[in-house]
């Protein structure tokens, strides 16, 4: 880089003070005895040359970083998005800055990023994903470092792992669909190898069985992360089962597909039928016909927590198992009004 | 963190091997004159402990950090996923690490994450946005390290800016709609304040020109970026001008919403209309009815192209000014077929 644009250094400084490097250094890290005037002179003088001062060296000195390694395996991924956020806001507000690794599930990659990272003598790692199943461990031998796995588990119970809370997510949208007065559910999900996908549905049983209630399972449909899945699973549900008043969909990706089918064979949502959507990603459900209600996986605040855990870590407490995250429901139109009405007590709205 | 995961020293190293602590440091640094079997012990000693050579030692020696931040303005914005998989991609190959920092377009915020990079003595500076707009440099004052502007346009000329070549997209959907036989354009995209969409309309409008069409401004939608706009706009222009056969949407949110209204008024695309949307957004595009042609802004190309001009400023390298990263066009089945059928010469598809 041009000469006129390099670092100031600390020897600069003190020359335009007219003070010695072991004076500057003092001033400027708030160490030893000096007058008020010369530590003010120092000040000064670094203000005027634009000095910086260097975090590299104080890292060697205090033996901390205050650096934090984010390894992502899924970067293409878009539920990273709020998971980065809430990570990297909760360490910046404690002055600790973020190494993005992106690992594109990737074995070697992940293993050559996870040699930089500890080279660069990083304080933790935080390793996201975009699944909740268990997955190998970011080493088999013992780090030098602490690891928090964010939306993503470690095969090792002995690792810190933070997940959203699936069932509690298939929970909520039972609870708005039996409030809303829907007594005859479907649920039209993804593929059954993802732990979420099961975890969704046992909560959405669950609290329907303790309504009184069944889903039974040829009204689950289970397929590929689709909005075409959405539509070809919604024309066979309505074929064969058109008692079918509620449908809780894995994915507002699916439920864009379901909302369609509905619309084009007359059933109105929602006043005939009520849909509830998951994820709750904004380019799917706001402008959806109608407003899509959808469970929020609250992943920026997973991300925060996470974040939190490790630096407790980093401060020396030991934490290991799993953490899950509760879920939130997101309120728009498509799952129906809250409360029953007219005086023949519970039933559909409309 | 506990004793038995504490980094391990390169003291410790020597001692392992039974070497001083200048031999250990000349074998692992690769400098000096040592015997082959004197390096090798030192080679094993290291490896059964463990230890990892300092990055953080190195870079003051080396007076580079090897490092990079990456200041994105919009954070939650899904254009920074391909953008920073860019940076981060090219970067990482060099064994550059880059710092994460979530300015999310607050000059406090993005003040505060400057002076902590500095004080990293980052090696430069990537500014990520999600507009084409000019926006105040990083800094009124001379930086000590070189800066790229990323789908981020500094208003310092001096400054490097690399942008999508919005321009060249709407040329792109011009030739495309074109070659497929389509005569009579519309065109339904966002607000005016933003540059792209100027500079998208120029392209498309010019093409056109060439061709001796035109596309009068009573064609022209302009509004928010939004599904609900695009339907909206879709349905007036079929009440005011049915002659329509082509319409170039300048997002694919927005053409969403245009492809509804044209099915639902029993006009079929492409049979009937050619659609074009941008963005390449694949949650969008993939499985909409019919799947929809898109153009893309190649922003992980555009973010390589970023990082390796920051890359050669820091080799001591001075660039300013804008460049533009050329678009493409990802076909589907929306736009039409791109030969004219039938022996009675030009004209639309079926």
């Amino acid at each position: 880089m041009p000469d006129g644009q390099r670092a100031v250094t600390i020897t600069e400084v003190a020359t335009r003070a007219g003070v010695s490097i072991s004076t500057a250094s003092k001033a400027l890290n708030g160490r030893g005895q000096l007058r008020d005037e010369t530590r003010e002179r120092v000040f000064a003088a670094a203000n005027e040359l634009g000095y910086q001062p260097n975090a590299l060296a104080r890292s060697l000195v205090q033996r901390r970083s205050f650096t934090v390694g984010l390894l992502s395996t899924e970067s293409a991924d878009r539920f990273n998005i709020p998971l980065h956020m809430g990570i990297e806001n909760e360490l910046g507000a404690g002055r600790v800055s973020v190494f993005l690794c992106d690992g594109r599930a990737d074995p070697l990659r992940e293993r050559f990023y996870l040699d930089s990272l500890l080279s660069r003598r990083v304080d933790g790692i935080v390793v996201t994903g975009v699944r909740t199943d268990a997955r190998p461990p970011l080493s088999n031998v013992p780090l030098p470092v602490p690891v928090v796995y964010a939306y993503s588990c470690s095969a090792d119970p002995s690792d810190l792992s933070v997940l959203p809370d699936d069932e509690h997510g298939g929970r909520l949208a039972a609870e708005h669909l039996l409030s809303a007065g829907w007594r005859t559910f479907a649920h039209i999900t993804g593929p059954m190898d993802f732990a979420a996908v099961r975890d969704r549905l046992a909560g959405f049983r669950a609290t329907l069985a303790d309504a009184g209630l069944e889903l039974p399972d040829r009204r689950v449909y289970s397929g590929p992360w689709r909005e075409s899945f959405g539509r070809d699973a919604a024309a066979d549900l309505l074929d064969r089962h058109p008692e079918v008043d509620a449908v809780f969909c894995g994915s507002d990706q699916v439920a864009r597909g379901v909302l369609d089918i509905l619309r084009e064979r007359g059933r109105r949502v929602p006043e005939d039928v009520g849909v509830v959507g998951f994820d709750n990603w904004g380019v799917l459900t706001e402008d959806s016909r109608p407003p899509l209600t959808s469970v929020d996986m609250n992943l920026q605040e997973l991300g925060a927590l996470a974040a939190r855990r490790l630096l407790s870590m980093i401060e020396g407490h030991r934490e290991s198992g799993l953490i899950r995250h509760p879920c939130r429901l997101e309120v728009r139109a498509s799952g129906g009004a809250p409360a029953p009405r007219g005086p023949g007590g519970i039933g559909p709205v409309g």
